[in-house]
Order: structure tokens, then C-alpha cells, then sequence
């Protein structure tokens, strides 16, 4: 029962010097949210074992569960496990049932396994073990006091989701004592602003039952919608009529929900049309199709394509008209979609999404300046291209990347409207 | 004198939430680290009046110097300033000033200024004003004990960076009592695991100054070192003689150091070289091209490629052998060398990178499980191509990842080493 609250204790002086961000703590803050879980306090820490242990006594008087994240890796500096089981005066046995798996998975690659991993299964007398499905660095669930319980994540991020799914979120279900069953949505909106959105729906957010939370990244937000009920079916139509509000507000800017991503969404409408999909890239350099590849199972859909970083690349593999080039400069409209149609003909696909524009922070002239991309999507009814200017001062990795989202936004948008436009 | 360190205390339900990364909290420890100041804790809470109270008490008897960020606008759940005059007990005084400030600030658009911006004037009495040259939101420095300080800023961090600069550093500077200067270095390995890396250089992670820490994430390892001085040479000089013991010990994985990217290392090996590259990827997508193209000024020497999901592009675009194909797989020595080869041919580059695998969680057989990956490096001395096992566990993203980095690395290894092999 978490009725003193949950808390979240990140281990890790790379944080204290600020080396990396605490997505860690955002990521499972988020989660906590869909369960309808209390969460009043988030602390940073060092590697360092006395700091450590006076923040976990101090949570211990004041939360009922403690979610820790870094410090489970077999380095000198990892001291989690062991501070921890100091803090309650508790001894640490070895699990040699840990130790086996442990040497399992490193040994897997005929490497040697280290003989520092064999800290990693040891664990408090009384301690559940959390099974970490990819990595070596297993965690716990842990109740050193009636009514306190600490549960123990590695600071890997890949790794803490995926225990987090696995055994720390049914676990959280059971035991959390949330007040009721929470049943969440999410809608996934590109192409508009965050704040643009909230004022479109702004009275919305002062619902307490659904409730309604922005989540903005770069070039997409995220509308939670989350409601509590005695029982799913009746959470579940709590949020039914908010959504409908919501998509009746903003649809038009909705591409998908919950898990669905601008290329997954884009893949099955592919998938339902029988059709295929190429890609021409000049300033992503590929980070079109890499977003389409990390959908499972793209291949019926996706051939591949063309890098065309480089002008000759463009002209030898796309066949780009080498005068439009000239005429117009690589980052045009005429060649971006030269680019489109070009690798449709080489590839044979039915769909194709090409991009050329000034990443930066150099190339840029007067009348091409940093930020400005040219899109085209070609298919069997004509080719589009136009211009996005996504400005020069978000940097180079943020003008990819809203090139990505940007071109299979306009694909998505094309298959959803399926206009017999033409151009170029 | 910030001899009990300095803390960082967040105040925002939109942090507890995970609607936002924390991207304060590391600014400003990033900037500490600069300062020298010693760093010990962060905390985050939601805008209640009693847990910020509590968590700004706790830190009163644990630190010289308290940072906060976030409450300090005119809406009603914005209680940093009134919770911290009453954690001490102390009255709110207005300053004429600051409302008149205000008044201009917000009012020069011609709109009307809320009266509810008129909170922003108050501060406790005895805080000195930490003025805001961005926005409506001061801050203040406060000093509500004796050896104990508060300083405030507002959570958008476009107004907290340009008050840290303009006033809190320099205060900082003065009154912080960094015990020296320090200076830190990061040297950055692959190919190696962070259990085998530290238990080379485990001795060293014993020391004090300069200290060495150790930073994992996918596929990469990196060691940090930090040494304080009296002056920024003495510092340097510290480190020099670790940094090169690092590099006898485990200098053959380590392929640069601080904002070094394998890309950005790879990319510098050509240029000197004055030699191009291009990629044929097939599992990967356009991730090793992405990889390569978020390098600025990576057009001298990345041509581009080819994205070859399929196997009809493999053979049309790449010309690769289709008996090849039929007879080894795609995923196998013999294609993947044919993919650099035939990228290196089209697009008339000096090198070429070349990736065919198993990436999952679909497309597996026994004798090509998921996780297997086949890459090849073509250059002017031959071409090599060989198979990496990353495991079917860690999932089709860490798959794809780990086959960027390693096909990076093989291309710097074979750069470096320059082997005069052939295969294939």
C-alpha cells in the first residue's frame, strides 16, 4: 500500500555533474502517473555510501516505497545493493542461482566474465530478486520495514524499462494500493505546438476524472488521458468521451495513440494498401529509413533507398537532373523531388519520401539558411515537395530530426487524403 | 563557503508527473563541477507548501547552499517564495521596485499586467533581488541562517541560464569557496565491456585526485578524469599521467576522448587521409548514414549510400551476386562483403561500410538467430567481412545500435591498422 507515497532515489555522480540527464526519473515518474500511484519526492545521490544510506533512511520514515535507479553494475563505485543493506544492518547473501545466470549471459560471446560481476548476486537477506532480462545487473524488490519497500532498478535505461514491464509494474499493481483501477490513453499529436494544442484544449486539463496532461518532445505531444473507476470496463468509458472531445478539438493533427510511432502508423497504411516504400536522403543521411527499420516486421513495406549526401550520389544513383541542381541548388523543391522519383524508378516502389535542406551549423547562404528542408513524396498519383523552415537555433541534430518527423508526416498525411496532386 | 556542498532542489507537480525532463537540474550541476563547488544532492517536489517546506528545512541542516528553481511565477500553485519565508518564519515585505519593474516588463506590450504578477514583488525581508533580465519572475539570494543560503530562480530555463550568468556565478564565484580549480577530462572505449574495462584500471578508480569514473551506455564506455589545483595548468597536469597510464592499460579500445563520437573519430581518420566513404545497409536502415551525417561538416567526406532492406535492392542497386544470396542468405559473409564492394563502386568512394542481419524480433532461423549481424569494410586494400553476435535478448533497437558501433569501429580499427587483408 502506497499510501505515504512512492519515491524515486537516483544513484549516480554522473548525474551530480550533470554528464547526463535523469531521464530515468521522467521515464518511471510517468509510469507512476498511469498507475495512479502518489509520487511526492525525487532525490539524486552520488556513489558515495554514507549520502546514500541517509536517503534512503530518511525515505523510509516518510514513503512507502522507494524506487532506486544506478549503482547495481560491478564496479568499485556501484554501492547500491550494499548501501542499502547496510542502512537496515541487514547481511548480503549470494544467490548462487544469480551468480549461474549472471555468468550465462556474459559468457554467452566466449567472453571471460569478469569476477567483479560476482558482486552482482549478492543481495539483502530477505530480498526478492528483480530479474533483469537483458543485462547482467539483476535488482530487488525489498521490504526491510513493515510498510516500507524499496525496489532496485540498474540506471541502464533500456534495462530499467524492461524490468519495469516485466516485474516491477504487475508487482505495482498488486501491492501499489492505488484507489481505485486506473485505465490510461494516450493520443500522439505532430504538427502542432504544444502550447498551440493546450489552448485548444485547455479546460480540459482541469478535469479530474479523466484527467488530461500534456507531454511534449521535439516536433510531437502527447495528450494523457487517465481515469479511475471501481473496475477497467468502467475507467475505460470514463475516457471514451474525452477522447472523441479531443479528436473533434485537434484530429487533424492526431496520427496515433498509446505505442504507435509516425512510422509505424505510416507502415500499416502502407501494409493495408498492398503498397511499398523507398527513401532519398540527403541532410538526414539515412534517418528516414532508420525510423522506418525500427518498426519489428517493416520489411513487406520498406525496400530501402538512397543516401544522397553528396551531389554526384544524387545524379549518378537518383538520376537527378544535374541543371536543377545547378539552377536551383541541391536544396530545392525541382531536385527534392527529382530525389522522390528518382529512387521510386530505381527501387520500384509505390511510395517514396525524399528530403534535402541545411542541417548546419555550416552550408547555409543567404536565401538557404540553416534550418531550411525540402521535402517530397512521390507516389502513384504525382509528387509533392515543399519547404519547411524549422530555424537555425535549434542545432543540427534537431533540424534531422524534425526533417524525419516532417517527412513521414507528409507521407501520412498523403495516404490519409490520398490527393491526385502533381507538381515538378 | 559552500563547505557543506550545494544542493539543488527543484519545485514543480509537472517534474513528479515526467511531463518534463529535468534539464535544470543538469545545467546547473554542470555548471557546480565548472565552479568547483562541491555537489551533493537534488530533490524535486510538486508545488505543495508543506513538502517544499520540509525538503528546504532538511537541506538547511545539510548544506551551505540551496538552489532552487521553479513556483516563483504569479499562478496560485506557484509557492516557492512564500513556502521558504515561512519555512524560517519570516515575513514577506513588497518592494516598490520590483512591482514597478514588473509593471514596465509586462505592461510594455501594451497589455494589461494581472494583478496577480503582483506576488512576484514580495520576497522574505533580508533576501537581497536576484534580478531577471528575461522575463517577469525575480529570483533572490537569501541567506535565511547564518551559513546557510537560498537562491531562487524560475523553472523556464531560458530565464534561469541568463540570471545564472549575469549574477548568481559571479556571487557564486565570490562567496561559494570552491577549494580550487578543477578540470576533468573523459577518454571514451568500445569493444570492451565496463566489468573488463574497470577491472583493468581498477586501482585507479581508488584515487582522489584526480578521481576516475566510470560512465556506461550502449556499446560505450567512458572514464572520467578530474583533478582539483590551485591553478587550471596544475590541474592539467594532473591529469596527464592518468590519462596516460588509462592508455597503456586499455588503449586499444579507446577511440577518443570528450565530445568525440565514433562518427566524428572516423570521419577525422579520412579527412587527414583525403579519402571518402559511403554505407549499404540492410539491417541498420540508414543508421550508420544518420550516425555519420549528425557530424557537422561531414559532406568532405561521406558520399552517401545505399539502404538495402530488400534483397531485389540489394542486387539492382548494389549488384549483389543473387546467387550469393540464394546460396549463403542474405545475413552472411559473402553479401555483406558484395554490399561494400558494390557501394564503394557506385558511388566511387575510397571506403565502404556494410551491415546484413538479424535484427528481430521476427526473420530468425536456427542457424541465423536474431542478434546475428554480418558487416564488411571495403577499402583500397581489400575488403573484410565478418559476423557479430549480439544476443537475441536485448531487443531489435540494441541490435541495430550495437551494429552502427561496431561497424564504425571495425572501419577505425581497419584505418588505424591499415591491414593489407583481403576476403571474399
Amino acid at each position: 500500500m502506497a499510501d505515504r507515497g512512492v519515491e524515486i532515489l537516483c544513484v549516480g555522480t554522473e548525474l551530480l555533474l550533470g554528464s547526463i540527464l535523469n531521464g530515468n526519473a521522467r521515464w518511471i515518474s510517468e509510469r507512476l502517473a498511469c498507475l495512479g500511484l502518489p509520487h511526492y519526492r525525487q532525490t539524486v545521490v552520488g556513489d558515495n555510501e554514507e549520502r546514500l544510506k541517509s536517503a534512503v533512511l530518511e525515505s523510509a520514515d516518510r514513503s512507502s516505497i522507494l524506487i532506486t535507479t544506478g549503482g547495481l553494475g560491478p564496479t568499485p563505485d556501484d554501492l547500491t545493493t550494499a548501501s542499502l543493506a547496510a542502512a537496515f544492518d541487514t547481511p548480503l547473501d549470494e544467490r548462487p542461482e544469480l551468480w549461474r545466470e549472471i555468468q550465462d549471459k556474459l559468457g554467452s560471446g566466449g567472453r571471460p566474465v569478469a569476477a567483479s560481476n560476482r558482486r552482482q548476486a549478492f543481495l539483502p537477506r530477505g530480498a526478492d530478486v528483480l530479474p533483469n532480462p537483458l543485462g547482467s545487473a539483476p535488482g530487488m524488490i525489498w521490504s526491510p520495514r513493515p510498510g516500507f519497500t524499496i525496489i532496485t532498478f540498474p540506471g541502464v535505461p533500456s534495462e530499467m524499462r524492461a524490468m519495469w514491464s516485466a516485474t516491477a509494474e504487475p508487482w505495482l499493481r498488486l501491492h501499489g494500493g492505488a484507489a481505485g483501477i486506473f485505465a490510461s490513453r494516450q493520443l500522439r499529436f505532430t504538427g502542432i505546438g504544444e502550447s498551440n494544442l493546450a489552448e485548444q484544449v485547455t479546460d480540459l486539463f482541469e478535469g479530474n476524472n479523466p484527467t488530461v496532461a500534456p507531454y511534449a518532445s521535439l516536433g510531437d505531444v502527447k495528450l494523457r488521458i487517465t481515469a479511475c473507476a471501481a473496475d477497467p470496463m468502467a475507467a475505460e468509458s470514463l475516457l471514451d468521451p474525452v477522447e472523441a472531445d479531443l479528436l473533434r478539438r485537434a484530429g487533424q493533427y492526431c496520427y496515433g495513440r498509446d505505442d504507435d510511432s509516425l512510422a509505424s502508423v505510416v507502415l500499416q497504411l502502407l501494409r493495408d494498401a498492398g503498397e511499398t516504400l523507398a527513401v532519398a536522403e540527403s541532410c538526414t543521411g539515412g534517418g528516414i529509413g532508420a525510423a522506418i527499420s525500427a518498426v519489428p516486421g517493416c520489411s513487406d513495406v520498406f525496400l530501402g533507398g538512397v543516401i544522397a549526401y553528396s551531389n554526384a550520389v544524387k545524379q549518378k544513383l537518383l538520376s537527378v537532373n544535374p541543371k536543377l541542381i545547378e539552377t536551383h541548388g541541391a536544396v530545392s523543391d525541382p531536385v527534392v523531388a527529382d530525389m522522390a522519383q528518382g529512387v521510386r524508378k530505381i527501387t520500384g516502389s509505390d511510395w517514396a519520401v525524399a528530403v534535402s535542406g541545411v542541417a548546419g551549423p555550416g552550408g547555409s547562404s543567404p536565401d538557404k539558411p540553416v534550418g531550411l528542408v525540402h521535402l517530397a513524396v512521390a507516389g502513384p498519383d504525382g509528387c509533392v515537395a515543399a519547404a519547411e523552415r524549422f530555424g537555425g537555433r535549434r542545432g543540427r541534430d534537431a533540424v534531422q530530426q524534425l526533417s524525419v518527423i516532417r517527412g513521414l508526416d507528409r507521407l501520412r498525411l498523403r495516404l490519409l487524403n490520398r490527393l491526385p496532386m502533381s507538381q515538378s
